[in-house]
């Protein structure tokens, strides 16, 4: 049986990030720490699509600058958002020079970006990577739900997608945080069809991959000083800890999960934050400023997806959902 | 200035591959060396959206049994296909028991899925995994184009999407193909916006990563028995060699395109096949066949992706292509 833990031999360092939020995100406890806020959610563009695509660019260019390097010495990109076909990363990719690996996890795709470009890095093929996603409020409901001008009620059990992008400037020496170990979800599915609560459907999957990787690295939640989930939002986060607890694993006292803590008073968006941007965002400012000033020296950190598609609900199909965890030390 | 391409010291092998294909691709050169032949395009079920998901999950169980180990022994599959979300990819990831990383590189997602396989063996990271990737001409033209029922009339420089799909199970050790290198591609565009041209929006690409190559690696063109583009299709394939000659590369000698060589009679589907599947399914069947009895002993993959979506489109971008090459030696 192979194990679904990978260890980096060489941990490959976060050495630098970039972060754009909306203006309602930039209210939260995670706003303050983002480096840039919109105040204008089009970005200046005419279309959602272009002003996700403009902030995933606009936070490439701002991890690879804080980093204090060229573009011509960045390896390789390692992105994806939420849009069809991925379109925000591969016109973002397309401002740069740089080789472009697009990889799809939904709202996991930030730790799947992590995951994948510390590997490239860990096998000698790449001196630097950057790993990014993000999502855009507007053009996730439109694509996924109804236009906004609809002006549709949201359920309780709903989540609200984060206007936000992260980008990690990753290298594979350095004075950064290390990526020191990454464990990879499987596809789990417990057969829930609501797309409106995609916190129920995304705690067994983390559930799934934190249970692996503390059985498979033998270590205990009380190594870590965090346990960023995420976005699973309220709901799904209490999902996660009965799911956990019931196989004997008590998160409890140092879990947190990106959805929850990305708004300042989350019962306005009902169970917090989504989107992949949520996650990147969280990482990409609050963790990082965190992990850097050493308030948190080990984070494990969960990023999960939903992945489903319109064509897939519409059919009547559940939700397949994944998790990956990637162990972060400063 | 980072390299593009990348060396596995390792060399991972392709362990055994699975194939499966339409009626209509059945027909031509390629469709002879496919495993398995669909006569019945709904394959049981009452969507195409299931159909091409059961196709993929086939060839992954196939290539995973005719490997002769088995599911648990599987490291990770690295699967993407054209339909919104990868949905095809994570509905089939959810039938294994095994880590799932989804890449998206549209046409070009066999090469993507082979080169970041490749990189977790090299890495030591685990001791097999499956890149995969499959389409359906149904599904593609109802999700890209327009549903079947409407009968509408193809240009001819439209090409047509293939229905198939092709596994490689790659493993860290063995007596399979050699994955030497990978030439990892970056995103051009040279403001093509015909949806119907993608050959000709995809050569530019397919052109940057062989130059790329071929610069990197010291290598020409004679190194190789065989330079397997595409789906470039015909059109594309001749516009590819004008760009290559004007810099100097001459590929005609060995040169073939997935696309053209795909169907029988191309002037059927105007300038040949496309789709995830097509150079799938020409690498897990043909190529491979041919490696296999020596007949080749060095080819280079390079498959070419399309990265636009319908709303890119509607909203009047051009389209961003890519293209990754991998270096197999039998």
């Amino acid at each position: 049986m192979n194990r679904q833990t990978i260890t980096f031999k060489t941990q490959p360092r976060i050495e630098a990030v970039s972060s754009i939020c909306g203006t309602k995100e930039s209210e939260g406890i995670v706003g303050k720490y983002a480096e840039r806020v919109l105040f204008d959610d089009m970005f200046g563009e005419d279309t959602y699509e272009r002003a996700e695509r403009k902030m995933l660019t606009t936070v490439i260019e701002g991890a690879i600058q804080n980093g204090g390097i060229g573009r011509e010495d960045v390896g390789v990109l390692v992105l994806g958002d939420l849009l069809d076909q991925i379109i925000s990363s591969s016109f973002a990719a397309r401002a740069f020079d740089i080789p472009f690996l697009g990889v799809y996890g939904a709202c996991s795709t930030m730790a799947e970006a992590l995951a994948v470009s510390a590997a490239f890095l860990d096998g000698g093929h790449f001196e630097s990577a950057v790993a990014a996603t993000g999502s855009h409020f507007a053009s996730a409901e439109r694509q996924y739900r109804y236009p906004l001008e609809l002006g549709c009620i949201r359920p309780p059990q709903a989540q609200w997608t984060v206007t936000g992008a992260g980008a990690a400037l990753l290298t594979a020496a350095g004075e950064g945080i290390r990526i020191t170990d990454a464990t990879l979800g499987k596809v789990v599915d417990y057969g829930v069809t609501d797309v409106n609560n995609m916190g129920a459907a995304m705690a067994p999957a983390a559930a799934d991959t934190l249970l692996a990787h503390f059985r498979e690295t033998g270590r205990s939640p009380e190594d870590y000083d965090l346990i960023a989930t995420g976005d699973l939002g309220a709901l799904g986060s209490r999902i996660l800890k009965d799911l956990t607890n019931e196989k004997g694993l008590d998160i409890s006292k140092n879990h947190t999960d990106c959805g929850e803590i990305v708004y300042n008073v989350i019962e306005d968006e009902y169970q917090g934050g989504s989107g992949a941007g949520c996650s990147a965002l969280v990482l990409c400012s609050y963790l990082y400023e965190k992990m850097r000033r050493r308030e948190l020296k080990r984070v494990l950190f969960v990023a999960t997806g939903a992945l489903l598609s319109t064509v897939s609900s519409g059919q009547g199909e559940s939700i397949p959902c994944i998790a990956h965890a990637v162990s972060l030390e400063a």
